[in-house]
């Protein structure tokens, strides 16, 4: 008999993201007490759906070495609709008509099921177990395949109109710069995220015949640490790329940093987990930040969750908000 | 007798500028009662400090037309701790050390004293009494001598750290352009405020021998209208001048709302006063937010309150909001 069985609850987290969907119990204390991920079928919002409920009724199925869960949280990209708990829209999972999730999960009624926007869950996460504990004004940024961020503003996350506040990534930091999907110019997003680095990389590869990049791509190893790595190595192509996405970090960073005066900046996601870059930025902060938004920055860090389950403890925090 | 004397109560407001202060009674509608401008002595903390006070009480020996206000508002540029009602630091009226005005001006506690940074108190008079009034979500930016913003998020003010938070004047529109006293580069302040205008074209005046805003220079008539006005007449300098400006405040704007997705987005100050300037900022925001975000927008407009009492309102909402 598991010792902890019957003295804690668990919640039911699920992380849907668009290549995979992990599901896990979670305690109050934000441990992860088991796990199981799945893959995401994205070929349509019907199969999309469809994996989702497959995964979470093969989870539930799964032998517990705990109780049952007391409520359901999920976090996914897009526009949720977190009062009503409906998945509005999303473009990387194609939901184009919204989905009723809380409904369609909650047992007729008999679970409370919530859910939000990966990224206010993934801030939610740091304000509850995570470095944003100690501060009710913090902006967490997400730099992997894409950019964006969570904010915190006086304890409460900043939703905007939509619930949709927080797109750091289509901030423009090169006005003439070149075309974004989001029909904007220059956006961080194209320059800084893991995405963003490996397209810029390969639409350039052919202007580079001796770069080391070439290798790294027929061998399917173009990712960003990759870039940076071969950057600092001397590859010429590679330090274009990363000195672009620096500058651009170093602006955006900057500009949300005057504009929001948070308390803390929290990098989360894949592509900034060199400290030399954190350290870089820290620096350019320091110097480039209005004097009092930079005296009442008090942590400028890198989030201490792991990228691989920060999603699950986004969801499972946004369940145990509405417990 | 008058007829309301009896029917409302006034709250003492005070806007303190770099330039002059103004006092007056404002009842809970919003109505100024009566109002009176004095000058402001910026030459000193010790001199600025003496301004207000001969102000504030010569305005509470004038005769009164009502009831004795319940509550004294106040507001001014710079730092500000609202909770204590304390002026703690200003760049443009020289408040180096901090100055419990709460205290100072509250009849030793028997009247309630509320103080706020203008552009917040700014942004509460809209939540209050103007066009912010049907949002939860929305940005007040003032584009006058010098650019800011007071930001409404979930209904309520976001302040940040510091409370601080709104220096969209500061935010970086053109990372490569010309430093900034900030520390920053390529401000959106310096390029497109009524005093950043000016300077600039000062500076490139020499170049421009032919243009028109030498005879402006002369009869101490370059401001920003007319800067406007004469590029639209055909000047080069004048033309050079606003199409930065133009192009600064469209990124800038474009940044802030895909970031904190509000439902409107006001624009107040001196500067901004031409519908057409309105209407190409209202139709670059259609074509360069996000989808969800542009949707979400209710609101593109220039802020209906009078440029010259917006600050007293502001300072009557914040005294309004604390009684």
């Amino acid at each position: 008999m598991n010792s902890n069985s019957d003295s804690a609850d668990v919640v039911l987290a699920v992380d849907i993201g668009g290549t995979k969907i992990l599901a896990g119990y979670v305690d109050r204390s934000g441990t992860i007490r088991q796990s199981h991920k799945y893959d995401m079928d994205r070929s349509s919002q019907g199969a999309a759906l469809a994996a989702i409920e497959r995964s979470v009724g093969h989870f539930r199925q799964l032998p517990r070495d705990g109780p049952a869960p007391c409520a359901i949280g999920m976090c996914m990209p897009g526009q949720v609709d977190a009062a009503s708990g409906t998945w509005l829209h999303c473009m990387s999972i194609p939901i184009g008509s919204p989905v009723r999730l809380a409904e369609q999960f909650g047992d007729s009624g008999r679970l409370p099921v919530a859910l939000d926007n990966d990224l206010n869950a993934a801030a939610l996460a740091e304000a509850t177990w995570g470095l944003g504990q100690a501060f009710g004004d913090f902006v967490y940024m997400s730099i992997g395949t894409g950019i964006a961020a969570g904010l915190f503003a006086g304890g409460r996350l900043v939703r905007g109109a939509a619930n949709y506040a927080g797109e750091i990534g289509h901030m423009s930091v090169e006005p003439d710069g070149e075309p974004c999907v989001c029909g904007n110019h220059g956006c961080l997003e194209n320059a800084a995220s893991g995405g963003g680095m490996i397209a810029r990389a390969r639409a350039r590869l052919g202007r580079f015949p001796q770069s080391s990049l070439h290798e790294l791509e027929r061998t399917g190893q173009l990712h960003s640490a990759a870039i940076f790595r071969e950057a600092l190595a001397g590859d010429e192509l590679a330090a274009l790329i990363k000195d672009k996405a620096v500058r651009a970090l170093e602006t955006g960073i900057v500009n949300v940093i005057n504009l929001l005066n948070p308390e803390a900046f929290i990098i989360g996601g894949g592509v900034l987990r060199d400290e030399w870059l954190a350290e870089h930025l820290r620096e350019h902060v320091r110097s480039r930040c209005m004097p009092v938004v930079r005296q009442s920055l008090r942590l400028f860090g890198i989030s201490g969750f792991d990228v691989n389950t920060v999603g699950l403890l986004g969801a499972a925090s946004v369940a145990w908000k509405h417990v």
